[in-house]
């Protein structure tokens, strides 16, 4: 992973609860946007955040819970990739919606005796990747806990009109089924996180950046709708799950051949069930008739990113893998938090 | 506290881990908006939700953690009631900017050891309370935690132009500072569930029932900017910590005339620092020119409102207390939840 450019601040010997409440917020005022012509108001200044609205807002909102989707004793645990994760889970799922993000806000429930550099860290990172995105930060809330952290981020975009969106309503038997990017290196960097092993060769280390680090996939999701997809969806809690919604809506399936997953480098092909049962790859996945899938490969080319035809949706209820001509069976189902 | 009206539904003897987070997510289904004119998407069917934008629009986020905003062992605890206070407690922040509730997203952070039945009452009064304020539930996350509860809702409302908002800026020595409804009923409320004594009393009860389920001012706020009132906040955080933001902006103070403050009936003349030091009242606060004031006090009437003046702002830095004439000392800090 790279170093993280963030030094820092004084007053990184302190806690939370050194400085309270209030220290805090003040300290973490630096890091909201200022009031523009998009941010009229940022929250800290106010009770609530004041924007211009967009005649079409996408709404979302995503929790990292502390023990089950990160740890602090991950090798190349980070605070400043923590907050750049805590947005880019958000951004995949405007991404999934093909839209364009607009304002976040941001809740983080902390223990008092983290020492303030940390959140310092946190916040850097949180504020960083909002940035890379166009997204503002507008507002936020502080709440104390002596359990696992919590750390919530809600977010809206913006699209252009209520159908040039991607949904999961609304596949046709025949359709293609495509991927983009590639797939299993998140699922492989946290095996090796939960094992604490460091990652040591390059494809490794960009395991580990795929679970750390992850790129939401806002330009392919625009993209895909310019080129008049309309159905996909954001595969970050595994791609079976995604693809069950998608063909559950209409009682419909789909057969995947496993040859075709693009996986991720260093995974061998007897790896693929790695890449659909459980990684969080922050990919989107798509359906549409084979020659709007084709449109999209060539305007997602344009921005450098693949998208990959992986299957076809069939009139059959279930999901049938195959190798070849030889039907293959999948066992694990996917990751449930509460069991 | 009035009986909650909300039946448990079968499979209320299951735990959260027993029907899994695609059981759970299927069953709380049901209390998310249909998509309508106002809300397209319901998050659910979706990666985001998406509904028709604003000209202007409000955000806020807030969190309630379990052992320090509430505790499951207060002896008047009642899920319901605390799924209504999650959303009241977003719905006092758009209050006390003036706007009109749109849409929330909810994130719940649950045990897998919580029975279902408990999960659906908390469920049930958040829809309750937000429906209640013509608010959608547009969508919702969930997450698994071994720790405390945590409850996570963000906000959108409207306001009809930039300017037509209470803000915290622009407070001016020699204008009214006022009140909404009584103040010290939320205090005196935690006070008795801290201790875990029932509420024997009218009064008691109704301090009980301001802390545990407080009715936002969304009509005042909405009163007060059509009054042409600008300047407010609301004093869920503490009536001292809002009139110190308000007057430190621009390097004011303030003087309260303790014995103008509308005390909660039951609460002695004694009482005025539980008024003002900590308690959670949901009421607002607001600073205008007297006269400005005066239109505002006849407009919240009609709303059988009440506006209470209890001080002016001053020229020097600084909150001066006075009992009719006599000076007097509030020794009491704000509430800071780190410490």
């Amino acid at each position: 992973l790279r170093a993280s450019p963030f030094k820092p601040a004084s007053g990184a010997g302190r806690t939370v609860s050194d400085i309270g409440e209030r220290g805090l917020i003040d300290r973490l005022g630096k890091y909201f946007d200022k009031p523009s012509r998009k941010l009229l108001i940022a929250a800290p200044d106010d009770d609530a955040a004041l924007w211009r609205g967009d005649a079409y807002t996408v709404g979302t909102i995503d929790t990292m819970a502390e023990h089950v989707d990160f740890r602090l004793d991950w090798p190349a645990f980070d605070w400043h990739l923590l907050g750049r994760r805590l947005i880019s889970i958000n951004l995949s799922d405007l991404a999934a919606m093909g839209a364009e993000p607009r304002h976040a806000l941001v809740s983080l429930a902390l223990r008092g005796e983290m020492p303030v550099g940390d959140v310092d860290r946190l916040y850097a990172g949180i504020v960083e990747q909002a940035r890379k995105f166009g997204c503002s930060i507008s507002g936020g809330d502080l709440s104390a806990t002596r359990g696992p952290l919590m750390l919530t981020a809600a977010m809206t975009g913006s699209v252009t009109s209520a159908s040039e969106v991607l949904r999961r309503e609304g596949a046709k038997p025949g359709w293609s089924i495509a991927v983009t990017g590639r797939l299993g290196a998140a699922a492989a960097g946290l095996r090796l996180l939960e094992k604490g092993l460091k990652a040591k060769t390059d494809a490794e280390r960009s395991w580990v950046r795929a679970q750390l680090d992850p790129v939401p996939r806002i330009d392919a999701g625009k993209a895909l709708v310019s080129a008049g997809v309309r159905v996909g969806g954001d595969i970050s809690d595994g791609l079976i799950g995604e693809l069950q919604r998608i063909t559950h809506i209409g009682g419909l399936g789909a057969s995947i051949q496993v040859r075709d997953l693009p996986l991720a480098r260093g995974l061998l092909s007897a790896d693929w069930p790695l890449a659909v049962g459980e990684s969080e790859d922050f990919e989107l996945i798509c359906v549409a008739p084979a020659s709007v899938m084709r449109n999209a490969q060539k305007l997602l080319g344009r921005h450098s990113l693949s998208l990959t035809v992986v299957g076809v949706i069939e009139r059959r209820a279930g999901i049938q893998w195959h190798d070849g001509d030889r039907p293959v069976r999948l066992k694990a189902a996917g990751y449930d938090h509460f069991r």
